[in-house]
């Protein structure tokens, strides 16, 4: 028997997101929203998922919304419930995921005056949202136009801006009364054209002063992988004025493409640097991970620095002259059919650099015994075809850009904020949504951070975590500066004995050790294969000093 | 050797933190915080703890600066991580606990342009905290002596106001660089009197009102432990027109009191109720967990309603008269010798109602079986001698209440959101502080929950967790409503599988189960003798219906 909430500002809500397209929600358990709970689970247009740690939950409907491109409703109780939402909708609110943000509140008479579970949520999350508001509970037809003219312009925000939006809604009691029938009907309201209006773009002048140009560098940072952009970018990078560095995270790919930026330019000399640097540096899209570049960048400014991305114009390496905010792949599409190729030594100085480079990579590769770097590197060529790779925060993800990845593989890591707070809620997210095999590989503090990642009942049987246990927060031994504090191991890297084995017997995942590369060898074929459980590979490099093996690669190339 | 920061501002905060009497520093790790971390690790003044999760880290403050009375700061790096911050502040904002939020931030020109970890930390916390600023990088004479100012401030309304307030502190690079001395050198500043201005309170006016009325109830809600406190209102008790209602967090002990609300007034008729509706309602102190007084006092509304505390004045019942904003304390002791006792039933018509409910919920407790309920009552009676005791959200405070305490224990429970995001954590805060063995009583879904609340190198030996496990969120068998959902199991409760086992192995806790209330009696004892590990019991009820049994008791009585 259907059990639908009579409050027609429940019904209300879940039809005007039924219209938008929206169906994933994230619930975690509370009283107050549920009414709201047990609606979207009864309605046959809803996938619901009911997830305890709201934290978690966040992250979890960020790594959906992230693969589905369009909203996911996190939906949670009065009280300090939403604010554990807070982390993951920092990060959904710079990467740009759409999330909505739903929470159930007590009528607002009550807050500040010590009802249960009560504290201001109203706006609560307003600094790192596009939108925030709060529905009244009134069920007047008024009241519901209203509210609907709200609820709508809400959606609108998550969708046009591909991130969070808030919507609180006070319940009063009671919360549970049922029906069969759901009475709002409104025929399926027309959708408006969603798009963002784009600024109007000066083709000419950027045209005339790149044709002018022997020396164009384009940085990409983190991008949604796009078939369509990497053709463009490809056809930019037909031109020996023209080079272009990417991250793991660009999800692109030409042997055209500079994609280890960090072993390129690291230990240059300034002047060499200060040849390399460009006249004019087009940026394109999200968060770069290469501390090197942005540092290479500020100390070289390029005459003109252009960004192009719909959604965030930031002045990254303190030199920008022109913001192209418009979609990426509509403005090459005008572009790039007018650009005249020169002739430059530009690419060629770059890439004879990396030639050099790749050599003595490949030396010093052969010649290191196992450790954090010898792992990743072996991970990195074992992939499994068309396998999602979900990277955490900060040691690994900076380990995966030594190494050049397969098209086959797309690259998730989240870089918004860079927490390690949802790094395996994300992936775990990613996983329930995906067709195909999901594969978190993570350091031993994000994993033991979101231990509530796991704590997922719909955490698909593909799915496979890579843990690098090096015992502690090696990123600090890695970045100069701590291991001078003279407490390096007690307050930075919080050493410890943790083993993922106990975890990973509590919520279900088969579970493997490995301690030296042949063991690591033998175990990944049959690690990927289909499996009644999901797996855990724990890579146990804590005797290692992993940290000078990469200081010592640095120096070597 | 000692690595004091150059950094003069780092310096400055320090040394006034030192002025204040401020001394416990809980560190989480990252590197924008590095300089303040390794200073205050140092310096011989503080005492730093490394907490990872700043989520946990937050409620372990809390449960220190409760016991410590004083203000308790919480440090972490720029990003995200000082919205995982978040649940712990509303806690500590709506339970008047003070903490100083730290928060180490990139320089403010670099937010929203894709720096790392960068988000709009300024401001935050803003709706929870009583004071929010932001100190200036500057180091002239000028800039110190505006930080200085800035930090006090913060300072005196943390302590003013016993809650929360941020202090964002940008940092450029260099990070770490250490010198062996502390330049920063001020006399000892005068602490300016902190205590807050009071209202003036009209005592003649409440006095004569007071002494015309024969139905006054006293109703204390959450409260430090105080012994003064105690005796006023024991004072206050000796009166046949009075009626003390107190709850399991009152922390107050007299025959005189009622000290199980729900089950006095729970299922009495309305015109029953209406005649023990008093004429004055005097509330005490914080949160009252009791929804079932909450209820009646809404609706059986008193003429007049006075609440006396120091920090809020909520009008919780609809009704607020009187708002006495003073020290409980100074407030009785100027009051209570003005009372002359009135002759009335009122105390009587009361305590006739308690004790028929006493012989029934005698005979109700010795009839059950084994249950969370008589799990609980078993507990109770066999708390260690001076042991302090923190209760988890929801339903295990909510049975804690059902039980008369002993005056020999102090009782703790997060009330100020009624949150399960912090409740192990804040007590492992206050074992790490206390001199007394600290003993946690926690419910399955809270203990999940926070299991980073383990993760915690500076817990005691002596620390105790009891685990009521009972396989999922029993609560909303409980509460009226859920369980008419059709989805109780999927969506309410969650039902689960877990053990408390692993997590006990993995973070080197003893560990033992009990299924039966033989097992348990014979454990108990040995449970809290010295041991070299703090230790974890267990108490595995899952397969019994105990929410069916609490609707029992209720039913019978």
């Amino acid at each position: 028997m259907k059990k639908f909430s009579k409050k027609l500002n429940v019904q209300l809500i879940a039809e005007t997101f039924k219209s938008f397209g929206i169906d994933h929600i994230v619930l975690s358990p509370g009283s107050r929203n549920g009414a709201l709970a047990t609606h979207f689970s009864h309605h046959p247009d809803f996938k619901t998922y009911s997830i305890v740690d709201e934290r978690s939950a966040g992250f979890v409907g960020l790594g959906m919304a992230q693969q589905l491109k369009k909203p996911v409703v996190l939906c949670c109780t009065s009280g300090s419930a939403v604010v554990n939402y807070y982390p993951a909708v920092t990060e959904a609110f710079y990467q740009n995921v759409p999330l909505i943000i739903l929470s159930a509140d007590r009528p607002e008479h009550l807050v500040d005056n010590f009802d249960g579970q009560t504290i201001r949520q109203k706006n609560a999350l307003d600094l790192h949202c596009y939108h925030s508001t709060q529905l009244t509970e009134d069920e007047s037809t008024q009241s519901l136009t209203e509210n609907l003219g709200l609820i709508k312009k809400a959606v609108r925000n998550s969708i046009q801006n591909s991130g969070p939006v808030h919507i609180n809604m006070p319940f009063s009691e009671p919360l549970y009364e049922f029906q069969e029938t759901i009475d709002i009907q409104f025929e399926e309201f027309k959708i408006p054209d969603l798009a963002k209006e784009n600024d109007e773009i000066d083709d000419e002048k950027l045209i005339q002063k790149w044709n002018a140009s022997q020396k164009k560098l384009v940085l990409v940072g983190m991008q949604f992988p796009d078939e369509k952009l990497n053709e463009w970018i490809k056809k930019l990078a037909d031109d020996d004025s023209v080079v272009i560095l990417t991250e793991t995270t660009s999800n692109l790919h030409s042997p055209r493409f500079f994609n280890k930026i960090d072993s390129v330019i690291f230990s240059l000399k300034d002047e060499i640097l200060e040849h390399l640097k460009p006249e004019i540096l087009l940026t394109v899209g999200q968060n770069v991970i290469s501390k090197k570049v942005k540092s290479f960048l500020r100390n070289h400014q390029p005459q003109e620095h252009w960004h192009l991305d719909e959604f965030w114009q930031p002045d990254t390496y303190q030199c920008l002259t022109e913001k192209i905010q418009i979609n990426s792949i509509e403005f090459l599409e005008e572009f790039v059919p007018k650009i005249i190729q020169q002739k430059s030594q530009y690419f060629n100085d770059w890439n004879s650099i990396r030639k050099e480079k790749e050599i003595h990579q490949n030396e010093f590769a052969e010649n290191q015994t196992f450790s954090d770097f010898k792992a990743m590197e072996k991970l990195v060529e074992t992939y499994p075809e068309n396998a999602q790779i979900h990277y955490s925060n900060s040691a690994v993800i900076r380990y995966a850009q030594l190494f050049s990845h397969s098209d086959k593989n797309s690259i998730f890591c989240n870089r918004g904020t860079s927490g390690i707070d949802g790094c395996t809620s994300t992936a775990a997210g990613a996983a329930i949504v995906n067709d195909i095999q999901t594969v978190l590989v993570t350091g031993d503090i994000s994993f033991f951070y979101d231990s509530n990642g796991l704590w997922n009942p719909y955490i698909p049987h593909s799915f496979r975590i890579i843990l690098l246990n090096n015992g502690g927060g090696n990123i600090f031994k890695i970045i100069p500066g701590p291991e001078n504090s003279g407490v390096v191991e007690t307050v930075f890297e919080t050493r410890h004995h943790l083993s993922a084995e106990h975890l990973a017997e509590m919520f279900g995942f088969e579970y493997k050790k490995v301690e030296n590369l042949d063991q690591l060898e033998d175990v990944l074929e049959d690690f990927y294969a289909i499996s009644e459980k999901p797996k855990l590979l724990e890579i146990k490099t804590s005797e290692i000093d992993n940290a000078k093996i990469q200081r010592d690669y640095f120096n070597f190339i």
